[in-house]
Formats: C-alpha cells, sequence, structure tokens
C-alpha cells in the first residue's frame, strides 16, 4: 500500500551537501550519492602525483587521499571515502569528501559537484534515500534526526534506541498480529455465503484487548518519552524578592562551569537548561505571586497559574522572613487550585539559610512537601536541592530503556489505531458483521503502518524530512 | 641545529579533538594521533554484532562501521578511518570517528576518548606534530592555516601554494646556496695560516647580489601577499550625502544574493567584504569631506585622512549638483596632499546618473581620473565600478601563481637576512677578514632558515600553533 512518491526529489538525480556544521574548522566533509557519484569523483579527484583513479572499480570502504581539481586549478587536497550501494548510509553509490573546512573551499568544491552533474541536496534527503532504499524504516529515519539534536543522555538513550530498532520492532510485532487476524476474516469475506468463522472472536478480543493495553503503554509513555526529549518543566514560583532568579542562576552556573570542560564543543544552545543525571531540565521563572489589585500585576499572576498548570515539577521559594508555614501552605494550595495542576510533584525552597540557624528553620518548616533549606547568593546545599528535582522528575534511566514514544505523531497514530481496535471490540460484542469488522481491522492495521513507514504519502515525506538539516 | 622542543607537549601523548565545526549536523569528525591511538580505540569500538577488532593488524586507509560503547552503553553508531604512521596527518598512529553531530554525542566520545587515556590536543597540535614528525615544514604549516581561514581565491591560491611547498621550495633553494658559499669560507678558517681563498669572492659577491634580489623581490611580494590575504583596503570618500552609504551596500547586496545560492555554506564572516575575480575589497566608509571650524566635524574630516594613507584605492564619490570638475580635482588633491598617499589609483564616481543624461555627464566629467558615472540608487552600473575596481587593485591572477611572501614573520626574517647579506658585500669589499664574514653568512642563513623551521625555537613554536583552531 505504498503510494507514489514523484514529488519527493528523483533517486535519478546525484545529491550532495556540506554534512559537517558550516564555519571554519581543521575539517569539512561533504556527502554525495546517487548514480553518478563515482564518475563525477573521477572526474574532478587525482592522486598527488596527478593520475586519475577509476572509483568504479575500487574497494569500498577505503579511503584515497589526493586533491580535489577544477580544469588546471586545484582547490583542495583531500581524503575521499568510497561506499558502493548497497552497502552505504542510503543504500546508493556514495562519496565522501574530507576537505580543508575554510568555508571558501567548501563552497568551490560544492560549487564544482553541481557543475559536474550533482545538485544540492533537500534537507534530510539522505536520510530519505535510506528510508526508500530501505535502510531504514520511518521511525528509524526520524530518530537520526533526534539523535543528532540531542542534547541530554536521556533523549540521545532514547533516540539510539529508537535508531537501532527497539521501537519498529515493538510496532512491527503489534501490526504484524493484526494483519495476521485480518486475513483471516478476509477469508471470512471470500467464504460469506458459508459463513464461516476462521477468525475465532473470543481469541480475536482477546488479542484486540491486549493489543489496547500495550498501545495505551505506549501511549503513556508518550508524556514521558516528550520529558526525555524535550526535559522536564519545572516551575519557580513564589512571592516577589525571595530568591527566585538567583536561585536559577546559581543552579544554571554550576552547569556552565561543567558544560565548558571540554574546549571546541560549547553546548551554548542549552544555556538555559541544566541536566541533572541525564535528564533535562527546563526553568519557567516567573512573576512573583502576590494578591494585587493592580490589572498588570494580575496579568503576571494570571501567566504564572497557566504555566504551573504545564510544569511537571513545581518548586516554591519562599523567604523565612516573610512567610510562615501555614501562609506558605495556603500559597501552594491556591497555586494548584488555580492552576488545577495537582499532579506535578512540590519542592519548597526556603532560602536565604545563611542568615539563620539551619536547624531552625528545618525543625519550623519539616511539614511543608519537598523540603530543601539553602542560600542561593551563597550557593548552599544547591546539591540537595537538584537530588531533590531528579527525584521529583520521577524518571529512573531505567525507563530509557524501555521501548518509549518521543513521536506526537507516534502517538497520533497510536492514538487513531486505538480508537479502530476499540471499535472492533465493541463490534464483536454488538455482533457486527464481518465486513465492518474488517473495515475496523484494516483501519488500526493502516495507522500502525503509517509509524514505521510500511504505509506512507508523499505529504507525510516531506514533513518528516523538511524537518532534517541539510547534509543529513 | 634544532633547538628543544620539551615544552610543546609531549609527543608521547595520544591526543584527541573534535575536527569539524561545533554545533548541529549531520556528521561530525573526531580525530586521534599518537602511540595509544589503535590500542584505545579497539577498547571502545565494537563492530554492529558486538565482536571486537585488531586495529593493528587492519590495513590502512580503510573504514570501518561499528559503535562506540562506554561499557555496555551505546554512544553512537559510528565510522572509523585508520591511518598508519608515518602514512598520516601527523605522521603518527591515526584515528578518525566520523559520528552522528550531535554536541552531546561529541562531547560523549571526546569524554570517553580522555577516560581511555588520551588527552584533548592543544590548538594545532595535530599540525605541530606533522612537522616534527618531518611530514611538512613551517612554511607549509603555517599555509594550512591560511588555507582554512582563506575565503576567497586569490588567498586560497597562495594558502594552498605554499602548503604544496612553492614557497619552501624558493626558500630552500636560496638557503642551500648560501650554505655551500659558508661551508667553503669554513674551509678557509681552517687553513687560515696558509692564506687560501676557497671561496672565490668575485663568484660569492655576484650570488649574494642575486640572493639580495630575489629576496628583495620576496619583501616586495609581501605586500601585494598582504593584499592578497587580507584583502585590498578601498577608501570610499566624498562628500556628505553623496551617496556613500548606498554605493557601499549596492555593492555588498549583490555580492550576498550570490553568496546564498548555495544552503548550508554562509559567509556571514565576510558579510562586509566583497570578492571581485577572486580579489577580496574592504571598503571603508567615512564621514564625507567637507571644510568646516566645527572641532567634532574637523575629527571626522582628520580620520578620513588617515584611513586614505592606508587606502589601496582610493574612491571619490560626487555628486553632479554640488560639484564641478575643478572642485572635485582639488578635492581629490588635497585629500592625496593631507594623507600623503600619492601610490593609492583613485576612481572617480559621479553618482545620480539616474537623475541626468550620462552622455552629458560623460562629457562634462571625462578628465577625472578612472571616472565612473553610475546611480547607487537604482542600481546602474554597478558592474563597471567593480571592474574599474579589479583593475584599480592590480593584481593579476597569474601573479598569484608566483612565489608571495604573506606572512609578516617571514618578512621579517628576509628582513634580517636582508642586512646580513648587506653586511656580507660590504665585507668583502672593505676586505674584511674571513671569519667575520662567515659570522654574518651564518646570520643570514639562520634566519632563512627560520622560514622553513629548518631552524626552529619553542617560543617560535608555540607562537605559529597557538594561532590555529582546535583540531587541526
Amino acid at each position: 500500500m505504498k503510494l507514489s512518491c514523484d514529488n519527493i526529489g528523483s533517486r535519478e538525480d546525484t545529491i550532495c551537501a556540506l554534512a559537517t556544521a558550516p564555519g571554519m574548522a581543521a575539517l569539512a566533509v561533504i556527502r554525495i550519492s546517487g548514480p553518478k557519484s563515482f564518475s563525477i569523483i573521477e572526474e574532478i579527484f587525482r592522486t598527488i602525483k596527478g593520475k586519475k583513479k577509476e572509483f568504479k572499480k575500487i574497494k569500498p570502504y577505503s579511503l584515497h587521499f589526493g586533491k580535489i581539481i577544477d580544469q588546471d586549478q586545484i582547490i583542495d587536497e583531500i581524503l575521499v571515502s568510497v561506499f558502493k550501494g548497497p552497502h552505504s548510509y542510503t543504500g546508493e553509490d556514495t562519496i565522501e569528501i574530507s576537505c580543508h573546512g575554510s568555508t571558501y573551499i567548501q563552497q568551490s568544491i560544492l560549487q564544482l559537484l553541481i557543475r559536474s552533474g550533482a545538485r544540492m541536496a533537500d534537507p534530510g534527503e539522505f536520510t530519505l534515500r535510506a528510508f526508500l532504499n530501505g535502510k531504514l524504516d520511518l521511525s528509524q529515519a526520524e530518530a537520526v534526526s533526534d539523535l543528532i539534536s540531542s542534547q541530554h543522555a536521556s533523549a540521545h538513550k532514547v533516540a539510539l534506541q529508537q535508531l537501532r530498532g527497539g521501537y519498529s520492532d515493538t510496532m512491527q510485532h503489534l501490526r504484524q498480529q493484526l494483519v495476521d487476524f485480518a486475513s483471516l476474516i478476509e477469508l471470512e469475506l471470500d467464504f460469506a455465503e458459508e459463513d464461516v468463522e476462521f477468525a475465532n472472536r473470543e481469541k480475536l478480543t482477546s488479542l484486540v484487548e491486549g493489543l489496547l493495553i500495550e498501545i495505551r503503554r505506549l501511549q503513556k509513555s508518550f508524556i514521558e518519552g516528550n520529558v526525555l526529549k524535550s526535559g522536564v518543566s519545572v516551575l519557580i514560583a513564589g512571592k516577589p524578592n525571595v530568591g527566585k532568579s538567583t536561585l536559577v542562576n546559581a543552579l544554571l552556573n554550576e552547569e556552565r562551569a561543567i558544560v565548558s570542560d571540554i574546549a571546541g564543543t560549547t553546548r551554548d544552545v542549552i544555556e538555559d537548561y541544566l541536566v541533572i543525571d541525564g535528564i533535562q531540565f527546563r526553568f519557567m521563572d516567573t512573576a512573583g505571586i502576590r494578591h494585587s489589585e493592580d490589572v498588570i500585576e494580575q496579568m503576571g499572576v494570571e501567566r504564572t497559574h497557566q504555566h504551573a498548570s504545564k510544569a511537571a515539577v513545581i518548586v516554591y521559594v519562599a523567604d523565612p522572613v516573610q512567610s510562615d508555614v501555614a501562609e506558605i501552605e495556603s500559597e501552594i494550595k491556591e497555586l494548584q487550585l488555580r492552576s488545577g495542576n495537582n499532579d506535578a510533584p512540590v519542592v519548597t525552597v526556603i532560602n536565604k539559610s545563611d542568615q539563620y540557624a539551619f536547624e531552625k528553620l528545618l525543625k519550623q518548616y519539616e511539614t511543608l512537601p519537598g523540603l530543601v533549606i539553602l542560600s542561593a547568593k551563597e550557593k548552599l546545599h544547591i546539591e540537595t536541592l537538584k537530588a531533590k528535582l531528579a527525584g521529583a522528575a520521577m524518571i529512573s534511566n531505567d525507563q530509557a530503556g524501555q521501548t518509549i514514544v518521543t513521536s506526537a505523531r507516534h502517538a497520533e497514530s497510536l492514538h487513531l489505531a486505538a480508537i479502530a481496535l476499540e471499535k472492533v471490540i465493541a463490534g464483536i460484542q454488538q455482533n457486527l458483521s464481518t465486513d465492518l469488522l474488517a473495515f475496523e481491522l484494516k483501519d488500526s492495521i493502516y495507522h500502525l503502518g503509517l509509524i514505521t513507514g510500511a504505509i506512507y504519502t508523499d505529504d507525510l515525506l516531506e514533513n518528516i524530512f523538511s524537518k532534517f538539516c541539510i547534509g543529513k
């Protein structure tokens, strides 16, 4: 049931792109894939002594030192890697040119490749070809994109597991059981006049119920999966001037120092995030909560409640001078009530511990949920808060090893498959006609097929691969 | 006469670094070089089926698909390139790991390599090792850095030629002739009591004179070389509101459109530069020239004259309504006089051609130097100005093929060698004693040796390689 793929760039073309990050560096890698890869590289490659090489006859998985020439001009001394289809990433003949990392050289080589008959690859087109050539299924292809953008241990782990097929295996397994039943039902349709029942309805009900349990587990894992992929959202709430921003800075600054340990691998992109035990946390610092008649201030408080409704963890920060236990408890309760979020674990932070006796504070506030006593300014007991956050996120590292759904697209397909399967069960109970039952079964098979790409449309592919970076 | 190199990181170490540009991309390459390269990769590499590989026994210049593992955790599926010393860039056993271009993965692999016994490479340390292992001479090593930072055709061409040894060959040739003569002079010293003359003074004089001519040519080429490397500085001068900024934008905007032809290779770094016929131009837009008593304005005009003194080309922009031929001529003369720059070619731009009859303007202003009539606003005849600029820069592409000095360090060594050689000639004319003559000869041999690294010091190496990027 594969739909056509004509709108997606033709596989007759040979495509090229810069595969490494743009900018100046020691090396850059340019990738070429398609039927003309070898003839193009033969045209523009010479050995250091100026000889041509017959790439078609060369042993694959080999490296060749030489130069790229544009007529009589040398562009660079480079290293060529040779991969022969189907034993390459795309499944096609592929060449990788490792050149000096000057943007001028990168440009010159790409322009030369285009003049020699290649064209610039679209975003994700190398991986699209890998999918179309059967090297990856669709969920694996999506994992490649997730893997590249993964910035912390848990997201990386989930993406890598999905890339290695753990995800697809489960999907395929589920879908195959449905396909088997569907074919039995189809058989019944062929013998409709004889009123036979090849597909045992009780067995079918029990299979579909089993499937629904598995699908619901996967649907539930999407919430966790999203957390693993996007990070745990933490709301930092509390009255004005209790030290919320200082606290966030204290948490993040420590992390920055760790990050810069290895030169050359800046992680600027995530400097507003914090990773604890491989789990990423995103902090939402908010307007201080205060009961106010002022309209503008009221809007700030409103926003706090909106944020609170989405938070996976709520950190309530209080100053021991300003608030006693009863007041803090009532503030937290009101936050939960107004945001409608009772599920998110609460961590109560009593700040400015440097100014008071620790033991006294501990005794005074011990009844508060998830109590941490610290000093954001003096950076005291920040580690305790980190440990508490990791605990509150309630994601053990083991869970990342299970089959977890991280893609909204997959969650949607699972949702539609579940609806169809529920109709199958209802149909059996209501003694629905075999052809209507067959229709609902096919529907769920279709939606599960969309996940691995056993079924796809051009729109779906374009939607998925346009999010990739160029060169992948 | 090689000096010790103990302060520069020990070559007993195995070094590693990210070789491609930092950031998210399809691929990233991590380079490992040194005696432990193979044993480290054996520890952390497994085939897809989970088997170890004996990299010491593997054919060099080969590629190996597999995964990087940290104990039982898979970090990534990767491709390993194997190079065996001395047939590698550094001359040592070298491994390149091509991994997915996620910063998290890059970091994880580097951290694993460090835990496995490698250390982070210093800037330029791979190329330093290539030099110390005799794979490159010093001027070639410097060319690697120039090549990476080259952003236009002429700089690229000069760097590539220097990397390929064109430069060093000339240096070595010059130096060898001196060495031959020095040994004859040394021989005379051994027979000092016999008053023999092995080194014919006339021949020596003629050789040294020939050398001086060659050195002076190279010294002169440094001015051109600097232009090729850093670009031609163009002063845009003229009265206020004649359209100077519009003109610069018209020149640059066109270029930007061309630059963005190829996605993925942004050239943000040079967006204030313009490349015409492979030569880079840098524009200095200045305060309008106006005779003024105002102190602040006077300072602006002062700055214009300072810029003018350094400009390689002066573009004087005039509005036909504001100024007649005599006035423009006198303004240009004053600019030349006050800046002391009579050498820079002048291009006179008559702007706002869209508002007047072209033929009339041409007739009226034809006596002005390097006349171009255009409209910056309507982007008319901008190409004519470009052609005029390329001509005014007076650098033919052929000159880039000659031996050209681009390094201030080399220019300094040539300068000191020339001084020593002049002393040799003076010494011969004044019948100086053989031992003093020998001293001056040795001095010039020393300075020429510094260029190729036949002679070097730790300070010199540190100074050169600290300017490299990490991973090269």
